[in-house]
């Protein structure tokens, strides 16, 4: 059993998966605080911090356990053999378990109800199409960093990920850990319980296309 | 025939140049909806997303393509012999073709028509003066990156346009198949098909002043 | 002796924090002065100035000193024995002094009083918690970051912080050194006198957490 | 005589000053244009804009000329005896030519006369104190980066500008050739002529501290 798949990286992924929900969650509730309004300006200041995230936490998580954060990234490593089933298994459990630990921690520190019900609606054909659309990116991307720096897959999924919160309608959750984790906050970043299901297929279609064609474009 | 020329690449330039154009397009609609009528506050997202969005690119599909991504950055490849004509014409045609995916993507994604007419009028002297300066520099920086890593190079290009973005009076397209793509959207980012063979002529006379003086800086 | 313990390092600490804070101080005040009472693009132009200031100044004086402006990482370094707690004392008490010049700078540029004692009161279990939070998070980053290269250190580090100004209730403060400089202007980044030991002692509380951790998950 | 003290060298500075310029004029007209009157915006585009144009001209450049566009970097290089002080004053000289060409086609490109003298008052102590710390900072900072790669290099002076903009009273000119050059433009980024010499004496006074601080700190 290497290092990586270990008790730390175990840890690893459930504070690195926790620290990011509560980037996305928490910006999201200071952006509505200060901007008065302005979606523009609260979601620039959510994209701006869940990118910067993202690069930090990718850097130093990365050597520690991947770094992965998504259950797709997981469970793409685990179909392409570099990580048992049951590792993967373990793993994607306590990244929607930190995902949720990070959106309570967001709703406490801002003086919200630690769990609450998200009431944005965030259903329909387009936001499917966005999201299958923005996973099947985000797992094109991060198959294409295989084998780089961790600093340099973390500034590009950061980078990355900034930009997408603007360009596709459903400002690219593509990560279903952070999408449970999202209906536990009824705040900007919130989706409703009930849209979760869509959008977790969605991202699950959108990476079972970018799989096997990275597989061809990246050897 | 070396990897670089065959299909993979052929389909990285395709995917990479809709990913870039729904990058540009989409981010415009969300700004133009979010913004309230703000222009400033949506070029500053439309720059920060297509920053982001071509460090990504760059980066991931360098390898596999070279991430042109651009007409006349392929023809320079052709013009410098490090790619066929054949080949170069091409990538070109896919990279006309991928754009236009792109922007039909972007259109259908904010719940538009596929395809529409832009109706934004950019033309005139001093537009035909900025795009041939804007393409004048995007050549110069490209070609003294030439056999730099692809994440340097993907991190310059990208800081590079989001800048020029604000420093060019108009917005530096630089790019004939982004150009064409963009007369697809009626949106934020879109330009008046009629506008299109205008910035297209500035943008290859602003490549024809760079080659030349590129190849006495960066030899 | 080595050469990172002798007077450079030590007028390296005094001048990269005196900056910090110039940086941290100087960019609120001049965002309260242009942005009209708009928080929000006022925490935004903070976030994004300290960022780059400490991406600067890390991969600047890391070499030098390491760059650490920081109380809390200083002890670090002391208690995992890469420092003499003599040294480890000197560089803190350079880094207080430093960033209290810091914002003495900044005050008197913006024409105000070389001191003030700042009214913002940040108080409450609410802040406390956050700046425990806050701190845990950025010690263990540090920690993470560890022999990587200075300049790859600062990305993170500034990164991480232009993100945390948005994502935690308190913004981040994090550092014992800028948090008591900061009770000297009673401005945009300002924290009144009285809440400062509350503020220490949350960031002790955080460090205390993330040491130990940290050397088991970043050895 | 080495490769970079022949023709392209030159070139490489009068291109490159340029270019910086135009992103600085530039930018300051496109937000003063777009952003209805609010400061805050067109400064955070202007400081955006300028520091991304810094990273790629200063990576692009950098192996060609060294990159300075800036006559106290290239001051300081002639000091250190790195460059023959003939070649330094006629790099100078083009910097400053480049620099007003810059000027010159922002102006044009944005459809104003191509030389206006500036209306915008900068003078006074606070502002010639701003100005000498700028200049510090920068200098240390262009000092203590000696020997590192160019496109470190230039992600740290662009981030570190970005953020300086915001953190000086002066907004950080820190430039002789590009204070000049903004006397030639009567737009958000304009220095009335009658101030400029104030400006260069600060920045020298700055340079003047830094240079002998910087040849201990970066042996």
């Amino acid at each position: 059993m290497s290092a990586r798949s270990g008790w730390a990286a175990v840890a690893a992924e459930a504070a690195s998966t926790a620290l990011l929900v509560l980037a996305v969650v928490g910006s999201g509730i200071m952006g509505e605080r200060l901007a008065g309004g302005s979606a523009a300006i609260t979601l620039l200041a959510n994209a701006i911090a869940t990118g910067g995230a993202l690069f930090a936490l990718i850097t130093v998580f990365g050597p520690v356990s991947g770094a992965h954060m998504n259950p797709l990234v997981t469970l793409r490593e685990a179909l392409e053999r570099r990580l048992g089933f049951a590792q993967a298994a373990l793993r994607i459990a306590v990244q929607v378990l930190g995902g949720l630990a990070g959106c309570v921690l967001a709703n406490v520190l801002f003086g919200l109800p630690p769990i609450m019900a998200a009431t944005t609606a965030r259903a329909g054909a387009l936001l499917f199409a966005s999201e299958t659309v923005a996973t099947f990116a985000l797992v094109t991307i991060v198959a294409g960093m295989a084998g780089r720096p961790a600093h340099v897959t973390g500034a590009v999924i950061g980078a990355w990920i900034t930009g997408a919160y603007w360009f596709t309608s459903s400002t690219s959750f593509a990560n279903p850990a952070v999408t449970i984790a999202r209906s536990a906050t009824d705040t900007f970043t919130g989706i409703c319980p009930h849209d979760v299901p869509g959008f977790l297929l969605a991202q699950v279609f959108g990476a079972a296309l970018a799989i096997p064609l990275a597989r061809r474009w990246f050897r």
